[in-house]
């Protein structure tokens, strides 16, 4: 075929060795370290920008006299209704919350469709109203969108890809580079409720519970951080790979220790017996409304005080700390006083969670 | 489930009625009439905002002290790589085109992934560089991006969504609600050859051609029409449904008549044969580097010839005229010199196609 390239013109290889890697794997969109390895060693080198680079939930950029954050996210979760939600409700607010991550007040988001062949119309229209009740609720607008259809067979029901855009104050700067020893780790919530909705919602498990997803949008818990002059260094939403990969990840862009304390960390009785039950540790589900905050230490008090009085459930608490020293990398203490160190997962825990 | 809606809480019930549309069809995704109705009756009633209500290829904003527009689109093309192009380049270039037909200098696009289990990770890396290597011949930037993976027999190799953020001049308000009676419609160059490359590429058809895709950046050519002080009311890129789903489009939501000239379309020899073999016709057909500019009847003759110094292939040419009366639509005189109206298909003519 005329545009087969079999040697980059650039002279650029690919630094991951695809004879290892011949195939993509569940575990590549997994969140774990497959995924980390394909961010980091193909998709990353390749199309390398100083944005970009920053490996961020968003990018953050000056265009005309705005200071305005850009960020995208696919999903394709399956089932598309679940307890608590639907794939419309965490495609609205997923780019809303990578938005709140970045330091932005949430403006706009574009809606790219991906239906299949032979989907019920019905379905289509439940999924639309959710999408229009979620922005309505999280204060954004959807100014544009994009309608593809897929051959049956060839999707699953419903893909959807939101981007979004909002505006980062001037005096606002949250990235991973910005987090130094000493800083604590705030957890905004409980953990692993999303994950144990949707794997109870997959029929073969068929749990009793009425555990419904987390998912809701973060913006305006972020807004009360920020008004409440806490000295936020990095926002990190816990979507897939769980608390452990998103710590994972800070700790290796930055080249940091990070130290968390697991008996710190809230995860609902009813979300730890499943969790028991199906051999999984709450620390690698994937939520839709939870994150962590690295703050000042001076500011690590308030920040759960805000977080805690704006919200109806609890759980939000220090749960850690930037170590001084060490290696970079995650260690955990656990409940029973024993530290273990914190790894990406390797394989797929949960596919197509969100 | 719980988050089962059979009412619709608002008491907005969806102006399509579901029960003559009970199913999406590859048209819903075609460009025409079908798709139209969905965006008009289900999408567009249920998100609507003073922005997507302009049914515009994107949104332009203000945001801070900036003037902005947002845009979006997913790829689906079948198959991944085709004579002149591949999903990469498409997915970078009509973006980047969705941009420049709302004015804007494109700057920053997010790039979302989806992957199907078992994808050859060198198919992966191919579309990766092509990625790479057109937006780097279009001056924009990939800064933000989002991986999934979805499970085998669940998608088709690869589908892409990419967004885009431009920067809007104060100057620039390129909107189809500009558009007048006596403008002139400026075609940019010949029709169909992106569809026909498509359709060769699909063993089945096994024509003889050399006919590759006409995909390419057009913010270069836009950015000398606004440099030459052309009057542009409108632009609109010739994508799905081709010319004429584009100028029935906009004849339905200007309430305005738009004549066109069947002899001042330039199509190539080749791609008139193939059109002709395959009972197709090219103002249906999907082009990947070919608009529309509506510009004053003044500015329609320096249009043109910056049209036709700003790229290697002819076909420029005034095609038609906004009409001082008549209904709503589109004439088309024919070669032949009938008059003709032309309508949006109904139907799905080539799947896929971008």
């Amino acid at each position: 075929m005329s545009s087969r390239k079999t040697i980059d013109p650039s002279g650029f290889s690919c630094p991951l060795p695809l004879s290892d890697h011949p195939l993509v794997l569940m575990a590549h969109g997994g969140g774990g370290r497959l995924m980390n390895q394909l961010i980091e060693k193909m998709l990353g080198p390749a199309l390398s920008s100083p944005l970009l680079d920053q490996r961020h939930d968003g990018a953050v950029f000056e265009a005309g006299n705005a200071r305005l954050a850009l960020t995208t996210d696919s999903y394709v979760v399956r089932p598309l209704f679940f307890p608590g939600g639907d794939i419309g409700k965490l495609a609205v607010n997923g780019t809303v919350n990578d938005l709140a991550m970045c330091g932005a007040r949430p403006l706009y988001l574009s809606l790219g469709l991906i239906l299949e062949e032979g989907l019920p119309m019905d379905t289509l229209w439940r999924v639309v109203q959710s999408i229009r009740d979620t922005a309505a609720a999280a204060g954004v607008q959807i100014v544009t969108g994009d309608t593809k259809v897929v051959d049956r067979g060839k999707g699953d029901g419903i893909y959807i890809n939101t981007s979004g855009v909002g505006v980062v104050a001037n005096s606002v700067s949250v990235l991973p580079a910005n987090v130094r020893p000493g800083d604590a780790l705030v957890l905004s919530g409980d953990l692993g409720r999303h994950g144990v909705a949707i794997m109870n919602a997959r029929e073969e498990l068929g749990l009793e519970s009425d555990i419904e997803t987390d998912s809701q949008p973060l913006a305006g818990l972020v807004r009360q951080l920020l008004d409440a002059e806490v000295e936020i260094r990095c926002l990190r939403d816990l979507t897939r790979g769980g608390l452990a990969s998103a710590l994972v990840e800070i700790a290796e862009s930055t080249g940091l220790h990070l130290e968390i304390d697991e008996s710190r960390i809230a995860v609902r009785e009813d979300v730890r017996g499943a969790c028991e039950i199906l051999g999984l540790d709450p620390i690698y589900i994937a939520n839709e409304g939870r994150f962590v905050a690295f703050v000042s230490a001076a500011s690590a008090r308030t920040a759960v005080d805000v977080l805690t009085a704006g919200q109806q459930e609890g759980g939000a608490a220090v749960i850690g700390t930037v170590s001084e020293a060490g290696p970079p990398g995650v260690t955990l203490k656990s409940r029973i006083g024993v530290d273990r160190i914190v790894d990406m997962l390797s394989g797929e825990q949960l596919p197509r969670i969100c």
